[in-house]
C-alpha cells in the first residue's frame, strides 16, 4: 500500500494519490456533482486504498458505489416462488426502494454453500445494505451482518444476535391468541392446530399463542401437528390431525396456504366448515379469499413491515454514525370471512 | 489518474502503484494464492486505476471480484412471480451456477428508471457476467451489455444487437407449426389462435408459425386475438375470439397459462374440449397437467436453454479473449394430452 502508515490518512493524501486537487477530492467525497467520472473513480479508489475515514465520508462513498440493497431470502427458490409471503415482500421492497432511487438485489440462498457465497458477496460491498426476510433457528445471519458492519434490517425477530441488529416484527403470539379466541367464542371446545415449522418464529410463536389462549379458556391443548407452510403440507398435517383427533370442532392453521390444504381434507371427509369444524387461518395474502369457504384469518402486515424495514435501512445507510439497534412491531388485524 | 498516458500500462507500473514487488503483482493478477488480502486489494485497485490489460488479466481480476452472475428479468415483479416460466428459469440457473460455485443475483427491472439503475450496477462490475431472460422489442439490453463489455448470454433472440451477443433460443416458429398441425390433422378447419404480445419474440414467432402452417394446409388465418401471457388475459382473449368467431373448432394458444383461461371460457359456454373445440397450448411447465382437460402442448426447453446459457457464459468469463458471439437453438417437443 502507498500509505506510509502512522496516523489516519488525510484529505490531502487522498487528493495526492488520486492525482486530483484537494477541492476536487472534497467534492467527490462529499457528493458534489461537478466531478468527472474519471476523477470520481480515482478518488474512490484512493479512499479505499488509503482506508480514509471519517466514517461519514467512507459511508457516503460506499453508498455511492452501488446504490443497491440486498433482499436476502434464506430459503430455496421453490419456496420463494410458491409462498405468496415472499412475492408480496419482494413487491413492496422493490417499490419502496425504487422510490428511493435504489436497486433491489434479491439474494435467494439456502443455508450451506449458497449462504457462504452470498456472505462473500456482501463482504465485497457489492450492495450498500441488506434486508433479511424470514429466518430459521440455526441461521446466524444477524450475527454475520453485524460482524461485517453492513447496514442491515431484519424482517422478523432473529434467533440469535437480537441485541445487535435492527428489526421489524409482527405480534405473532397476540394475533394467534386472537385467532384462537374466535374459535373459543363460537363455542368450539376441541380446538386443534396445524403449526408452522418450529425452527421459525412464525411457527414457534403462532403455536405459543394458540397454547396461551386455550390455557386462558381452560381448554385442552394437545391436538398439534406441524406443517411446512405449504399447501400440500397442510393437507398432510390435517389428515394426520383428524386421524388422531376425529372429534375436533375447531382448527387454527398457522398459514392460509396450509389452511387451503386442510379445507380440501375437511371437504373430502364431508365435514362442513364452519358448522362441523370451524377454521381460522393466518396471512391474508390472496389465498384466503379464494378458498371454499373463504377463510377467516389474521392479516400479516408484510407490506407495512417491508416498507418500514426499507425506511429504517436507508436512515442507517445515510447516517454518519452507527446508532443503537431499533425494533418496530406491527399488530396483525383480524379479517372475518365464512370459515369461522 | 496517476498513469502518465502514452502506451499501455505495464506490469511494472501496476506493481509500483500498488506498492508491491513485480512478483507479487504478477501472482495477484494471475490468481496465485500466496498473496495477502491487502496486497491483492492494492494490485486490484492499481489495475483498475491504470486500466491495465491484457484482457486476460483484467478479466481474471474482474472474475475474482464478486464470483456472481446477474440473472436479468426485464419484467415487473408481479409478472416474474405469476408466470412459471420465470420460476423455472431461475431454478435452473441457480442450480447450475451453484454447481459452478457462483452466486446468482436476480435483477428484476422493468424498462425505464429500474433499468437505468440496473445498468449502473452492471457497469460498476458488481457481477462478473449476466444472463438475460425474455426481452421486449424496444429494449436495448443486448446493445447495452455489448457496449459495457460484460460477458453476457441472452435466453431468447434479441430484437436488436443480435450480431453482437451470444444467445440461446428455441424454435418457436417450428414448434407452433407443429402445434397447429395437430389441429389440422384432427380435421379442424376453422382454427383460431390466442397470440402472445407482439413485442416479444415468443408472441411474434408463435403467431408466425400458426400462420405458416395454416397457409401450408390451405386454411384461412384470420381468427387472431392477442393476449398478455397471463391466465386472465387468456380468458379475456378467448371471450373476444369466440364472440368474433363463434364457429371455431380449434384454437392454438401461445401459452398454457392463457390456455387455462381459455378453457374456463369454453367450459362456461358448454363447448366440449376436444370434441367441439380442440385446444393446443405451449410451455408444459406444470399448468398443462392441471387443467380440465389436461393440455396437449409444446414443451418449452427452458431448463436446457438456461443450463446452456450458464455454460456459455462461464466459458466466456474464463476465456482470455473475447470470442465471436455464438447461438444455440433448442427444439421444443410435442406432449400429447387430452385437449387435442
Amino acid at each position: 500500500m502507498t500509505h506510509g502508515g502512522g496516523g489516519s490518512p488525510t484529505l490531502d493524501e487522498v487528493a495526492r494519490v488520486a492525482g486530483v486537487s484537494r477541492a476536487t477530492a472534497s467534492r467527490a467525497i462529499n457528493g458534489g456533482s461537478k466531478v468527472s467520472p474519471q476523477a470520481q473513480r480515482a478518488v474512490d479508489d484512493a479512499v479505499r486504498r488509503l482506508g480514509y475515514s471519517p466514517n461519514a465520508a467512507a459511508r457516503s462513498l460506499a453508498t455511492r458505489r452501488s446504490d443497491s440493497v440486498a433482499l436476502i431470502l434464506p430459503e430455496s427458490d421453490e419456496m420463494v416462488f410458491s409462498d405468496p409471503f415472499f412475492g408480496r415482500m419482494l413487491h413492496v421492497v422493490s417499490r419502496t426502494l425504487t422510490r428511493l432511487d435504489l436497486l433491489m438485489v434479491p439474494l435467494i440462498a439456502e443455508r450451506g454453500e449458497q449462504e457462504e457465497r452470498m456472505l462473500r458477496f456482501l463482504r465485497g460491498r457489492h450492495v450498500d445494505g441488506a434486508i433479511v426476510a424470514s429466518h430459521h433457528r440455526d441461521d446466524a445471519l444477524a450475527d454475520h451482518l453485524a460482524d461485517m458492519g453492513l447496514p442491515s434490517v431484519l424482517i422478523g425477530r432473529p434467533w440469535t444476535g437480537e441485541e445487535r441488529v435492527t428489526y421489524v416484527d409482527s405480534d405473532n403470539i397476540g394475533a394467534s391468541r386472537q385467532a384462537t379466541r374466535v374459535l373459543v367464542q363460537r363455542g368450539c371446545t376441541r380446538i386443534g392446530t396445524i403449526a408452522g415449522p418450529s425452527d421459525m418464529f412464525a411457527g414457534h410463536d403462532r403455536l405459543e399463542g394458540w397454547r396461551q389462549e386455550l390455557a386462558a379458556a381452560g381448554l385442552p391443548a394437545h391436538a398439534v401437528v406441524e406443517g411446512d407452510f405449504t399447501e400440500d403440507g397442510g393437507t398432510r398435517a390435517c389428515t394426520t390431525l383428524l386421524d388422531l383427533h376425529p372429534d375436533l370442532d375447531g382448527i387454527f392453521v398457522a398459514s392460509d396456504l396450509m389452511a387451503a390444504g386442510a379445507l380440501r381434507v375437511l371437504n373430502a371427509r364431508r365435514r362442513r366448515v364452519p358448522e362441523d369444524v370451524a377454521v381460522v387461518g393466518y396471512d391474508d395474502l390472496g389465498t384466503a379469499e379464494r378458498t371454499e369457504p373463504p377463510l377467516t384469518t389474521l392479516r400479516n402486515p408484510i407490506g407495512d413491515m417491508a416498507a418500514e424495514a426499507c425506511r429504517l435501512l436507508v436512515e442507517d445507510m445515510e447516517s454518519s454514525t452507527k446508532g443503537a439497534p431499533r425494533r418496530v412491531v406491527f399488530v396483525p388485524e383480524l379479517v372475518r370471512r365464512a370459515s369461522a
